[in-house]
């Protein structure tokens, strides 16, 4: 089965309806060219990973209006007949260029082109920012926890704090493709084939008499997969209950697999949580760790030695807490066989369609990028944009989840280390070609 | 038709299921209550407003495993036979006590309490937090927005920049629960029977030879309903140009609805565009405003003498930027006849199923609320939780969003005006009753 689920045309801003009636009505069907890109004056992110294409694609390829739908844009009472008749047949015939999800750009650089006659072009707007807009969002946000975790397994532990339910999927899965090992949301894990991974609350400590009556129950029922939550009273004896029951499972051939670390100082109680696992005789139960936790928390407890063996990172990546949105938009740059450009102060763009050209050294390290005009060819630079859809049809199999993780793992890889840590906020050297340029006069 | 999609059990954390099946093992199905509250240690907030019951209610009534749920939890092998078994006839048979949405409360105050089997209640943690504590969130910041306003009428303008499909449908929602007039977002007006609105969008303006003709042409297509949006090149000339429109319309018999600013400097442009139409002769003409408006920028314009009819709000209120998520949390209170509580550092919970009262003064004004133990009856205060359903049963039909939207507007009157502005986080007095207190010894 596919994850995917069809929102529909109408989940888009009315403007882009009256809009189009307007084009209609006026006659005007011609082709255009529209440019989805970030701004990012606030430069929060030195990089960013592109996600949300396969959905795109999926509703582009399914765009109908239904005659429910064509029902309730009749009875708004603000369209004419000509124009609910005209929409009735409508559907996606354009070309879509894209880069490939997993894929690290930068602000100014279209991740998405639109080339489509206007009316098409312009319904799409709301969605595609949605779309793409919140999957990058939390591919990018995903991507630095990954870098600050230097190896550590990473869990995403956001559901219960997503912005809504599709919000929980999309984490899960975009997270993933981010280089997270896996995921709390076992709805995610069925969508998607994502590894699920999970614990005890503390409402199960509670049930029981003491800490150590349920940890025994706990590990009774799952003998293999036994993580331990040991903060609910006092963690340093947690830890002590949980060599107990650690032992006991041992002296039945099983192996303890873990203890949870849910508050408090985590350098500190890991450590000490560490030493007491180890002289119990428990060297390879590991700690994992759930605080709050984003890539500056994960940093900064590595940094200062902490003993934690997997993060269980939740709120703060799942809504990306310090930058919740993206100054992305979608602006049409080519009309009717002309460029065409918006002057508003601070919301300036550039015309002409649009192709992001990147510059490896001999180690496949990226060097630069140079945003072009579509048809330039720029010597010994990768383009990135691919063309995915023709004539409305998608062009290639939908690639795995798996793949994507790999691409993403290999564009973080070529990344230079300077735009990788929590802080950076370098700017990577992206340029605009001579006749690019020169078109915008 | 109702907007309620199920999304399924199997939307929740993994470890719900695993602390169920350690529950099932064991023998454990005695009742507990759980308590839905909002922690807040960082005072962002002064007020919340609830929201999302709706969804809660229609869901937990339908809480079943499908055949599909029940094979992917055999798949994964985590769990034993007999517990799926048990699983696959599961309900929901609890009891539920919420706040109505629209009613305004404070941290610390449970919201919604659960009364079911402790493997019932538990499994319902993720999508509790989830559902009510995202439109909890979107409500509050909207009605912080809607206070802002004095009056000004304020239209959901987030759809393109919401953390996904189902955030876009309730933030539409949360927010004209809230006070908002309606929502820019077409497939919510369908669901949900808002008030949609639109103007244009630069793109329009752009495919236009000139930014006059592109004028024309809209009004013409939208003579009654036309807003037209003037700062694709020049504010002050876009507004001369609405203003030879706005004529030429009142000539035929129409009038121009307004026009848009969305860049610039609101308070100085607003007032010259002001100044410029009611020279004109149209000073019935409204100006919209959008751009990047919250609660804060919102108030610094009025206060500044902003000419602005109208806002459209976008994105920080559609993702709650400045506090985009709540510290929300589900806690066990009670178990098998007795009262618990966890102790970890900064996390700890009070035990015992709870009411909330409130304290009116003669002019039905909120002075103080007394959380307190749910059998207790505090003379003089109104109890603010509801049953609202009883062996899984959904007591009362469910509340139009109108009638919702009354109760947030009459709960937000009732709310003292120090609370109410956008720099608020002063404490509104919510005490715990002595024999609350007394228990947690």
């Amino acid at each position: 089965m596919t994850p995917f689920k069809r929102i529909g045309p109408l989940f888009t801003d009315l403007y882009e309806l009256t809009m189009a009636a307007g084009y209609h009505r006026n006659g005007i069907f011609e082709p255009a060219t529209f440019s989805l890109f970030i701004r990012d004056h606030h430069r929060q992110r030195a990089f960013y990973l592109a996600a949300g294409l396969e959905d795109v694609l999926q509703e582009l390829a399914d765009f109908r209006f239904s005659p429910e739908e064509i029902d309730y844009l009749r009875e708004t009472g603000l369209f004419q007949t000509d124009f609910i008749d005209y929409i009735r047949q409508l559907h996606f015939s354009g070309d879509v260029y894209a880069m490939p999800e997993g894929t690290v750009f930068f602000p100014e650089e279209p991740l998405v082109e639109i080339d489509a006659p206007i009316v098409e072009a312009q319904l799409l707007e709301t969605y595609l920012l949605n779309t793409i807009g919140f999957q990058t969002l939390i591919a990018s946000k995903a991507a630095r926890c990954v870098q600050a975790a230097r190896g550590k397994a990473l869990i995403d532990f956001s559901l219960r704090r997503t912005q809504g339910q599709d919000a929980g999927l999309k984490v899960a899965r975009s997270s993933y493709m981010a280089g997270f090992a896996g995921t709390s949301n076992v709805l995610a894990g069925k969508l998607y084939k994502i590894p699920i991974s999970g614990t005890m609350a503390h409402s199960f400590v509670t049930a029981f008499d003491t800490e150590l009556a349920a940890f025994e129950a706990y590990a009774d029922a799952f003998p293999d997969s036994c993580v331990l939550l040991i903060d609910t009273y006092d963690t340093l004896q947690g830890a002590r209950h949980a060599v107990t029951v650690g032992r006991r499972l041992a002296q039945k051939g099983h192996l303890l697999k873990g203890v949870r670390l849910d508050s408090g100082d985590m350098v500190a109680l890991s450590r000490e949580v560490r030493r007491i696992l180890d002289a119990g005789g428990l060297p390879d139960v590991k700690i994992f760790a759930s605080s709050g936790f984003d890539e500056f928390s994960i940093a900064r407890a590595l940094e200062k030695g902490a003993c934690i063996d997997a993060f269980g990172v939740g709120t703060k990546m799942g809504v990306s807490a310090d930058a919740p949105y993206l100054d992305i938009v979608y602006k049409m740059v080519h009309f009717n066989g002309r460029g065409v450009r918006k002057l508003s102060p601070g919301k300036a763009t550039r015309a002409g369609h649009k192709q992001v050209y990147r510059r490896l050294d001999g180690r496949e390290r990226y060097l630069e990028d140079t945003v072009a005009l579509r048809e330039e060819r720029l010597h010994g630079m990768q383009p990135l944009l691919e063309k995915v859809m023709q004539s409305g049809q998608i062009l290639q199999p939908i690639a795995s989840l798996d793949n994507l993780r790999r691409r993403a793992a290999s564009n973080l890889d070529a990344l230079d280390p300077v735009y990788k840590t929590p802080s950076a906020h370098n700017g990577y050297p992206v340029s605009m070609s001579r006749r690019l340029l020169e078109i915008q006069r």
